[in-house]
């Protein structure tokens, strides 16, 4: 058996590299749909993509290839359960859809059509998260018709909706759970550690809790002569609420904040402070002289994605015009969210935020504190068999060991899964860590691109060599 | 000749009683002339206004009645000269241009169809400045058209860029002095003390100075998740640097702020506690519950307006939409504004708040302050001659004497006359204080608007019994 499943592997690999040239064509074709969640005049265009993929998961061999309508836009799933019911089933989860265009001026090529230079692909989407789900397929595809079958039950899990939030997973979940039943999910929207070649695990993940935040003053706006110094500016008095949200440590002071955060252990903080970063180039990347002390105590690297977070993601009100106007405003508002690390309760904490920040408020002004959304932090196991078996792959494929790596952001997926059917992922990406997800000129390393798939081949083979117990275990 | 100036004052008195009627119709018709100096596509309507005055200035016998081209609007000169080189020239000074009327839809009725109503005229412009201006017209109309000649001579300075902060009248002072030679300027854009018929005469004007600040981080948007904890968010940067412009105790905190600010003196603040004043009636106006401790150790009438301030006017930066985006914006922004008492100098206070503000900038962002205008506070003496017979002639018209109010506002032809030509103003107005100005359904007292005209008619025959050296002394 060894030796047909090692023989199935070179030929897996090989039909992949046979076909790099058909398969950059299929990406190329894929990365044009302009399948931007956000955008309600572009609803077709997410819903051709879908298609797209359920037409190609059919074409390579997968089965039952559906496309289900939801609140949102369409998640597609499909499988392929023929590897026996000894072996494991591995549940593929990535996104279609992606984020708005915006600022496309700045854009050096319109951002859905690709340009192949310099050794990546430019394009919205190129590295989160189309051109990894291509990548999926493509490692499918090389089992399935490269040698025929592949060495685990596969499970196909598509959604539409990541860069709007995933309202629509959780409520999948709860009605499909029998197109999603596996033993392990693989999550592929993550980054290599660097753009060297390094691969990596994401481990943790951190979760949000997000608000919208009003004060009202006097119930239209007022002449700033006529009434300043008499009556609390609902401006004046947010900025100071807000400031005071954060210490001059860098602290959250919602009281309770702090309670359920797992601190790092001596062996994490090592750890982190041996992965090699270039601080300079990562500040360059974004365009600062200097990063900031943020949470005093903690490195750079761990306050980006082992310590919780609070960000005034945007502020509005009163006159923002040429010129001046002098008003003091009826009401100021923002948007506030905080990034929470294991084991911090995203439910628990939006009660906190709402009670802190309402009691906070002076009696003078009136407040609405509004919820947004939440979703909750995790955390992965280093130890765990998955573990082993993807380092292995990806030390296959890349020729080194695969660094281990905390995220900054949340995929809603991950904690929706676990909490509602129990099931853990493994989250092995292969985008650039500097790739501008999010930013106009997105790109991805064609090297990533290639290793990637490479990658993948070789953990459905690891994966196929471990007991479902095995795989399962946290 | 004291019983043949008392004849024409009772003439000119006669005059406008009997005139009250067709009085009304005009006063109609130049109130739906819809004057709004902040809307280019009004233009032609501001014009307009100009053209009215203009015309009915020579109908009522003035002299020399011109329009002069500015970088804004029009300004409206006239003049009569003919009391007697002896006699004082008083420059009358109001503006012609009104506030926008937005929001619209909070009007009761359209904004120019003026509606008379509960002894109210309903409109734009009822208080704020076109009823006064009228008012202006009309008495010296009584004198000259009902007494056949004024006790003093009068010029006429009527301009329409006052809601927009009156640009073009410094550099008009300059290039035609010649114009405005008078030995006392009566500005008329004030209100009265109550609207229980107690006039006033305003003795202070806060002076401004207005900043736009703007707080930049990142190169673009980051993705809060991938980024936070690790750059300084440019959004919490701007709030806490705001925030931390006043003390907790109301003080603002840009050093040498207050080394200007001329103390109350015992006296006044008496006068201040002894000024009738319903706190619960003004909060009521503005719909606020509490009116704030604002700067401690001072009554909120002494704060609303011998007292500097500083306001935040708008807030803007990053996302304001719907539910949420997870961003770190790139830049946030606002407008600052600061109200300024005698002897603060507005172009000092500039100088301190740019490089207070740029002090305080923590190294991980950059900071633009601009400067948008300033304005120099006023101070009347209460001893000059000018009030007391301003005092004599309210009092003749309205039965009681006024009472003496700093106002939170500034007007900048006052500190604009007395830089350039050493003219010093006498602030004497009859809107209402609740009238509504910058807001919908501004509304004017009837009583106001005839005592007013009453009382004008009156302050010519007591200036004209008074030395010019008398009026020119401060």
């Amino acid at each position: 058996m060894t030796t047909n499943t090692e023989r199935g592997l070179d030929t897996a690999l090989e039909y992949l590299r046979e076909h790099d040239e058909r398969n950059l064509k299929q990406l190329d074709e894929f990365l044009r749909i302009p399948s931007v969640s956000a955008d309600h005049e572009l609803r077709p265009e997410v819903e051709r993509a879908a298609r797209w993929i359920a037409d190609e998961l059919t074409r390579i061999g997968a089965e039952h290839a559906q496309i289900h309508e939801t609140s949102g836009h369409p998640i597609v799933t499909a499988d392929w359960l023929h590897a026996g019911a000894d072996k494991p089933t591995v549940l593929i989860y990535c996104h279609y859809d992606v984020q708005p265009t915006d600022p496309l001026d700045e854009w050096i090529r319109p951002p859905f059509e690709p340009r192949y230079e310099d050794g990546r692909v430019y394009a919205r989407g190129s590295g989160d998260d189309k051109g990894q789900l291509f990548m999926h397929l493509k490692a499918a595809e090389a089992w399935l018709q490269g040698a025929g079958r592949a060495p685990v039950n596969l499970r196909f899990f598509f959604e539409g909706d990541e860069e709007v939030g995933s309202e629509p997973i959780e409520q999948f979940i709860t009605a499909r759970p029998e197109l999603l039943a596996a033993d392990i999910c693989l999550v592929s929207d993550t980054d290599m550690y660097d753009d060297e070649g390094t691969p990596a695990i994401t481990y943790g993940l951190r979760g949000i809790a997000y608000f919208e935040v009003k004060v009202h003053g006097p119930f239209q706006d007022v002449h700033s002569g006529q009434y300043g110094g008499g009556v609390d500016n609902p401006a004046n008095v947010l900025v100071k609420m807000l400031a005071s949200l954060q210490d001059d440590k860098g602290r959250v002071t919602v009281p309770g904040f702090y309670d359920d955060v797992r601190e790092l252990t001596d062996a994490e903080r090592t750890a982190y402070a041996e992965l090699p970063f270039d601080e300079r180039a990562w500040r360059d990347s974004i365009g600062v002289a200097e990063s900031g002390d943020g949470e005093h105590g903690f490195t750079l690297l761990e306050r980006l994605s082992a310590r919780p977070t609070l960000d005034v993601n945007g502020l509005w009100g009163g006159y923002s015009g040429e010129g001046s106007k002098t008003i003091i405003p009826a009401w100021a508002a923002a948007k506030v969210s905080t990034r929470l690390v294991p084991d911090q309760d995203f439910q628990k904490i939006e009660r906190l935020f709402v009670e802190h920040f309402r009691r906070i408020a002076p009696p003078t002004v009136k407040v609405d504190v509004k919820v947004i959304h939440g979703g909750a932090p995790a955390l992965t196991d280093l130890d765990s068999t998955a573990v082993r078996l993807g380092a292995q792959a990806l030390e296959g494929a890349f020729g080194k060991p695969p660094l281990f790596q905390r995220m900054g952001g949340s995929i809603p997926v991950v904690a929706a899964l676990e909490k509602q059917t129990g099931l853990k992922s493994l989250l092995i990406g292969f985008a650039s860590p500097n790739g501008n997800f999010h930013a106009p000129n997105e790109w991805m390393p064609m090297a990533n691109y290639r290793g990637g798939m490479d990658a993948l081949v070789r953990l459905w083979q690891e994966f196929g060599s471990a007991s479902r117990d095995e795989l399962r275990a946290d």
